[in-house]
């Protein structure tokens, strides 16, 4: 099944395609290698500049894809110059034959790029235990590392989709130092989406100068907050990959090259980094399969933060609080319940929890002030909040996740017809 | 909402109800009480001979319900003489207005049934954050009292209905030296069944002479097998309460009583209880929210029994998993990847899957023997059997769920209108 095809275009999905622009040292281009899908793009090809440096994080599954395994074991480097992503099958679970498909991925797309095969990041999503034709890719990888160009950002979010709806291609601006870089980012879901990420891949380019290590404390740092805090249906898939990719580029204009995690001309760069990665994170989370409604729940007073997210992960992924906004029933009791199955720290009588602003429990029983109707209109809503205040500790945590559809059993139902 | 009315019963409903016989020393009658629903019977009063003993199992939630808080301190004296029983209202999170109702309900009943207020064990499933008003219960105990009769435990059953589509009571027969004792027991479902336990009521009485700490002993461990070991969607209710009762009146046909968990005398007991346990955790799956297929997940080669649930929980609590199920997909690729975000040791090339008998994947890739056809055939049965085989050690450990279907939101999505 593909996206597009039956399933309509997330109601959540933002109404205009943002514009992303070109980050100096990135090229890219797209083709159909007909891994699975008929008349659209499943692969991209991105060729990175020299001296290129990189970091990523991945599934924490047991189980990871071959692609995963040998990112994770090329990452050690520090440095590449492209990176293949291709949609339609995973390269999950298909052992020996996997790894040399792997492998010879990379042989093709280190001589179209005219690096080593090790200096090439691979990323895989689809189907699961079907064997990856890898030669499927000769000549066209070459051909797109003729056509590379520095956009559009869009074919390229366009080329990863599997049951994603629209695409999804992000930017963001910084200084360091007091000079610009740009970062651009794109992902794609929908489905096994969870801590720790999921189904799940994300790729995220910028021009700033920035040492290896200091990338990856970034990146293992800003992922928790947003892709390791959104939760579509607790899956999490053997393929998560979220990269970061740091050109340099910019130095030609006169930005410096940051080297220490602890360099204060950093924080311009971190808050744009946190804000694209948790944009990237919400968009993800808002084509969660069959989502119609967009949910942020958040858990304070808990007696950690850590305690905090597991209370909330516990509601966010319980299937009858799920259900129950599908259905725009402010149904706090499955709240209740969510929050006593999670097994941290709370008790009955000191729990308050509110839909948006409106107070429906308080103190262990039906807040006083109940009211009905005017929490059915909230519930009608696209944004639903939901906080749960434990009321024992100072530790707190927010997520997001999407309600629980028809249309997400109709389409996990039917993925591989 | 009302089983019943708009959803029809379970395809995976038993075909005839079983006979379930008198247990001497148990008295019962129904009512209706007007708690929530109209038309049908939601209360039932259940007589027991003085000298039953009591042993209980209840929810592992942070948030119980005000009658669970009240069965787990009256449970210490270890003998009972009434249970009450209501659907409609879980009078959970209802505060201290919550406690008032149990408080009020038990002297209603203790006058009923003539005996102390601590003698009297309650439940109550339902709609939760609702108070309770338990002088609805005011006559009608009375009446129940005056009516009670050795029988028909069906309706017994149907009194303690929300969302399930049939009716759940069983009985074993078993030998105590030599000598036979009657077991039957009533279970309610559907929703927020997980382990430990759920919305899940289930009440067992037998006319052998077992003193409470033996009972207890035979219950938390029966109930590992049973209740616990079946999910519906891995929601734990605030209100899941499993109690067994043991009237010793087989003693009067001189069945001799059992003070001793180490009794070689009990052996017969202990199967027939473990037995009916867990066809009464059964009967709850195939009645989960929209269930059309039953599904079984067996766990073999893990390093221990504990981490083969943990797996076998995660496959059977899985989505994407259910949703395939519910589509008559073989996607063992999403079995993999629910394997791989349980968190437990596990090998992706010594992982064998199979469905029934056919095996689809074999040390970390598709089984060479792989037929879909075979498989596809398999997954339009009713029951399925899911087997993951880690290859790692001994640790086994099976589960039972069922399939996730639309019908699972609709009727979720729309309980409290």
């Amino acid at each position: 099944m593909m996206a597009g095809k039956d399933v309509p275009v997330s109601p959540l999905a933002p109404k205009r395609q943002p514009k992303v622009p070109a980050v100096p040292g990135v090229r890219f281009a797209t083709a159909e290698a007909g891994i699975r899908y008929r008349g659209r793009t499943d692969v991209v090809l991105m060729l990175l500049d020299e001296g290129t440096q990189v970091a990523g994080v991945f599934t924490r599954s047991k189980c990871p894809s071959a692609p995963v395994d040998w990112c994770r074991e090329n990452l050690a480097q520090g440095s590449g110059r492209a990176v293949v992503v291709n949609s339609g099958n995973a390269n999950a679970f298909t052992g020996l034959k996997g790894r040399d498909s792997v492998k010879l991925t990379a042989q093709i797309a280190a001589k179209a790029a005219g690096c080593k095969p090790q200096e090439v990041f691979i990323a895989s999503t689809g189907v699961i235990g079907e064997p990856l034709d890898a030669t499927k890719f000769e000549g066209v990888l070459q051909d797109c590392a003729k056509r590379a160009a520095d956009g559009p950002w869009v074919d390229a979010a366009k080329a990863i989709m599997t049951t994603d709806t629209f695409p999804k291609a992000l930017s963001r601006k910084a200084k360091i130092d007091g000079k610009d870089v740009v970062l651009a980012g794109i992902a794609k879901g929908a489905g096994m989406i969870a801590p720790d990420m999921a189904t799940m891949l994300s790729f995220v380019f910028t021009d700033a100068a920035i040492a290896a290590p200091v990338l990856q404390a970034l990146l293992s740092k800003g992922v928790k907050g947003s892709f390791n805090a959104v939760t579509v249906d607790s899956d999490t898939s053997t393929s998560d990959t979220l990269m970061l990719f740091a050109t340099g580029k910019a130095t030609d204009r006169g930005v410096p090259e940051i080297t220490e995690i602890n360099d204060a001309r950093l924080s311009g760069f971190k808050r744009a980094l946190n804000s694209l990665l948790l944009e990237l994170a919400h968009l993800v989370c808002k084509d969660g399969e069959g989502a119609r409604k967009f949910v942020e729940v958040r858990v304070a007073g808990a007696t950690s933060a850590r305690s905090a997210k597991r209370v909330a992960l516990s509601i966010a992924n319980s299937p009858l609080v799920k259900t129950a906004i599908a259905g725009e029933d402010a149904n706090w009791g499955r709240v209740v319940m969510a929050v006593g199955k999670a097994g941290e720290p709370a008790d009955r009588d000191r729990l308050d929890i509110s839909f948006g602003e409106i107070m429906v429990a308080q103190q262990g029983a039906r807040a006083p002030s109940y009211d009905e109707t005017a929490v059915s209109d909230y519930m009608r809503g696209e944004h639903i909040v939901i906080t749960a205040d434990l009321g024992l500790g100072r530790g707190r945590s927010t997520v997001w996740t999407c309600d629980l559809t028809k249309a997400y059993v109709e389409i996990n139902g039917d993925y591989r017809s």
